[in-house]
């Protein structure tokens, strides 16, 4: 014996594809799957089944919804219409909710614009973007991707891509973290915070 | 939407008990695989039912086997029965076959004598160690486990639990790796190379 069982070295091989996960990443997992009881393996096939038969994309706003039905924000009467906000993936989607303030509609791009990494856009969900962003009852298009190079660089091909629409673009605020220290804030925090200051009287 | 739906989060929930998974792990993975084809996510699927329903543990051994049976190394009839090598986890003995130079059988500990770990040799295949040195065949056992304290100390009790046992108990020999240059090796190593030194002519 030199490998693995072929159901072993199958299910490395997906493992393999996922994030953060290598080869003895893999391993490690598979081998710690080995010591879970019956039970639990049969209830983990049974949570991948769910997943893979369960969850779709809202074709409203490309997050996460069941059954092919529109995502609980999509869904949700009560949020409102007139605003969009895009971001990059779920999980900001998640951040954005958790700040609690925002009631408005999202729109998922499932990524950023970053040719160094092979990204230039085709996989990016633009079109949905600009048939979301043409309805009429949209007012404001907060684009609220990563301040980082990449999510910049999309930011400013967003504003150019929508420059004939007419809702209001805009992106949330730069400056200190809430909480922060002033002596630890990096420079080009610092530098937004005082550049967007806030007229208090 | 403050958190994913259900089928999401139990998902998440299984793979955050993976060594080396954590939260954010765990939901890029899942993230991951929201963005794979739908024929991926279903051959995962498959490739995971195919895991739980076919390996099993060998019963001679403690590796990984299909169906019930025999591991591929036990009920290879070339083997040399005559020596048990004694491994702590089965990436191990995949470890000593890729040295091609075994062909005796093997024995899956499970794991090391670890106290700090909550570990005190509950969960270790003492009594299928016992069961298999106590075959009249068996003329020499290896204890090939880790050269940390924690594998030590486990050979130390594995020597006591065996010294009933006709068979000679050995360990792999320890000195400077293969190819190496004498001046990178660490102060244990050289020691250990000095000591056990071998007569040329």
């Amino acid at each position: 014996m030199k490998s693995y069982p072929a159901a072993i070295e199958e299910l490395m091989l997906f493992l393999k594809q996922l994030p953060g996960i290598g080869k003895r990443g893999a391993e490690r997992m598979v081998m710690a799957m080995l010591d879970w009881d019956k039970t639990d393996v049969s209830a983990f096939v049974d949570a991948v089944q769910r997943f893979a038969s369960d969850i779709t994309r809202c074709p409203e706003c490309g997050n996460c919804a069941e059954n092919g039905a529109l995502c609980s924000i999509c869904s949700d009467t009560r949020r409102d219409n007139s605003t969009l906000c895009v971001v990059e993936n779920i999980p900001q989607l998640l951040a954005v909710e958790s700040g609690g303030s925002y009631r408005g509609k999202y729109l998922v791009l499932g990524g950023k614009l970053s040719p160094l990494d092979g990204e230039h856009g085709e996989n990016l969900n633009f079109d949905l973007l600009l048939k979301q962003a043409a309805k009429p009852e949209i007012k404001e298009i907060i684009l609220a991707l990563s301040s980082d190079v990449e999510g910049r660089a999309t930011m400013a091909y967003l504003a150019e891509l929508l420059k004939d629409c007419p809702a209001a673009l805009t992106r949330p605020a730069q400056g200190l973290p809430a909480g922060a220290n002033l002596s630890y804030a990096d420079s080009a925090t610092v530098a937004a915070a005082f550049t967007g200051r806030i007229t208090l009287s």
